[in-house]
């Protein structure tokens, strides 16, 4: 079991196999009599059930199924929840359960931090990328026409139950872009494990249960840890977007939904560690090594070629980082050590993205 | 200057006449060199000026004009809010400035809590209601069509700027319900104050400014200990709410805007009191003197004869402070003494909200 570390508001990670199942794990967390289930139209047929029957216990039990897809993450979507609740007459004392991806925890998250001015919630992800990213530290939100994540709360869930069986459904495509994520964290804070990564592809894309389940603990303990050392992202939680800049971007420009989040945030980790490299700070060696890692787990290596140079730094301009009119960027010092700058000046950022236009 | 006392989230309520262009506060109050003032078509023409000349000094200053109403305050409406912030390159470190009555502040700060998952907020209260009750205290958020403030946030502002002048443009009917709001506060927690109420009748239908400045400290000062005390409600702060379960159900009953929040609140506490009585637990001579100063002021002292009683329940069973199926209703004891008590059964208050139907 790994923890959380917020004082107060601290929470258990569970990870394993099955544990989908485990009542006592929703006897323990759920505070009140009542729980309401956010899921989508996709992990619905193949979980629903079976997450009411072990968390319902003797409780009054609601659920929600959204459209699935990042298109459907936006303030208007939220109603569908909170009609739902206020119709079933949910209370002050009721739990939402987020159960399914990023969309649907970001969604449910907030929904929790906004009803009846904040109800509590557990985290129940099932894909990879929730799993090990969005399920951890408490952001959540939804996205406005003019910027991914623009609108949100930071709300910590009680728990987070993380079934590692409910990946082998998970399709290929999506399973890659959560191992974006997870390399990711090699990249910024554990070296060790980036190591283990370049040694255990196959295991991993075969869905090997042990390594499986070594990834995702390795990545949400490295969340857990930045997290607990800066909650509301005042200073060194920012690391976690290692790539996430350009990604926005990408996602912003191609339409969300048209690229995963994780595929956006593979093409952008090889632009962070490219610029890196030639701004001298990251030996020219780590790029073959991350690019082949990368290929052979299926993820694109490169941004679309079609983003002009003007809307990518418009675009990148809009991120959440920016401070003042200086664009932060999470950038490489070694493979392991990431670090914030304002140091990048547009002109050499719009000549560096020039460079991979058409 | 009065000061809500939340430790590290502690802040000033500055009262005084003229306050509206008061440099040094907003220099001393908003951190960062963006503000986005938020205020409604009613308030723009009156007050937009002033403050953004105070406020804006070398500031990138932006405002949104809301269209003027509680039909108004809905989550759809908080998009032209967002879409003014991002349109304009507002970043984490922006100030929202909530310059209205008591929609506009629910909404500018539930925005402001949001907004890139929670940016800082000024209040700014123009209505003798929001200046004594809705600007203090963080509750922040919009209704839904099942039930008012449903959906929202506990988002404390960095300071509440008070202009009593503004209140001289306050419409007759308006200014009466934010009296409904200071007389409450007597009832609830203040039996000194709600003698010289009584005493100070004439004098605040004058709007005579000394009896005003102190009707107004007298109520943030009140607010401020209770608020201190529970932030988050969990169990003294309902007694804020003497009345307003009745006030709810009032508002939703005949639609949004229709009755005022301070009219149905004046009705609301009658009712309160009138069970209060009923119960045994307060003298019968509390309500002559009760109803007179409120006639005296022009509020309405009887709910409207056209609810039923299956609605009354309903929509008073919608109210946040139900828990686990149990209502929880606001009482007195004495003149100065509020409780929350679940103790009243369905049955009774049936019978007692049937004696005022027509």
């Amino acid at each position: 079991m790994i923890t959380v570390d917020l004082g107060s508001r601290s929470y258990p990670i569970q990870i394993r196999a099955g544990a989908l199942d485990d009542y006592d794990f929703y006897r323990q967390h759920i505070p009140g009599k009542q729980i309401l289930v956010i899921t989508n139209e996709t992990v619905a047929p193949l979980y629903l059930e079976r997450v009411l029957a072990a968390a319902g216990d003797d409780r009054k039990v609601s659920s929600v199924v959204l459209p699935d897809g990042e298109q459907f993450k936006t303030l208007a979507d939220l109603e569908a929840i909170f009609e739902t609740a206020l119709r079933e007459g949910h209370n002050r004392t009721t739990t939402f359960l987020a159960l399914g991806g990023g969309v649907v925890g970001d969604m449910a998250g907030f929904a929790a931090a906004s009803y009846q001015r904040g109800v509590s919630f557990l985290q129940i992800p099932t894909t990879l990328l929730a799993q090990v990213d969005s399920s951890v530290g408490g952001k959540t939100g939804v996205n406005h026409p003019l910027g991914k994540n623009m609108i949100g709360a930071f709300h910590q869930p009680r728990a987070v139950l993380i079934d590692t069986d409910v990946l082998q459904t998970l399709p290929a495509r999506e399973y890659a872009a959560g191992l974006a994520e997870v390399i990711k964290y090699g990249l910024i804070c554990d070296r060790d494990f980036y190591h283990w990564l370049q040694h255990n592809r196959e295991a991993l894309i075969d869905k090997e249960p042990n390594a499986l389940k070594l990834a995702i603990e390795r990545s949400c303990e490295a969340k857990a840890r930045v997290v607990a050392a800066d909650e509301r992202e005042a200073g060194v939680r920012a690391i976690l977007n290692l790539g996430h800049t350009f990604a926005h971007a990408i996602e912003s420009a191609k339409g969300y939904g048209r690229w995963l989040h994780g595929e956006a945030v593979a093409a952008g980790m090889v632009l962070a560690v490219r610029l890196s490299i030639r701004r001298g700070m990251l030996a020219d060696d780590c790029l073959p090594v991350l690019l082949s890692w990368l290929e052979g787990v299926g993820l694109p290596t490169e941004p679309p070629k079609d983003i002009p140079t003007n809307l990518w730094l418009e675009l990148m301009g809009r991120d959440k980082k920016v401070l003042d009119g200086r664009l932060r960027l999470v950038l490489l010092r070694e493979i392991g050590e990431a670090f914030v700058t304002s140091d990048v000046e547009s002109s050499d950022l719009a000549e560096f993205l020039g460079e991979f236009a058409a």
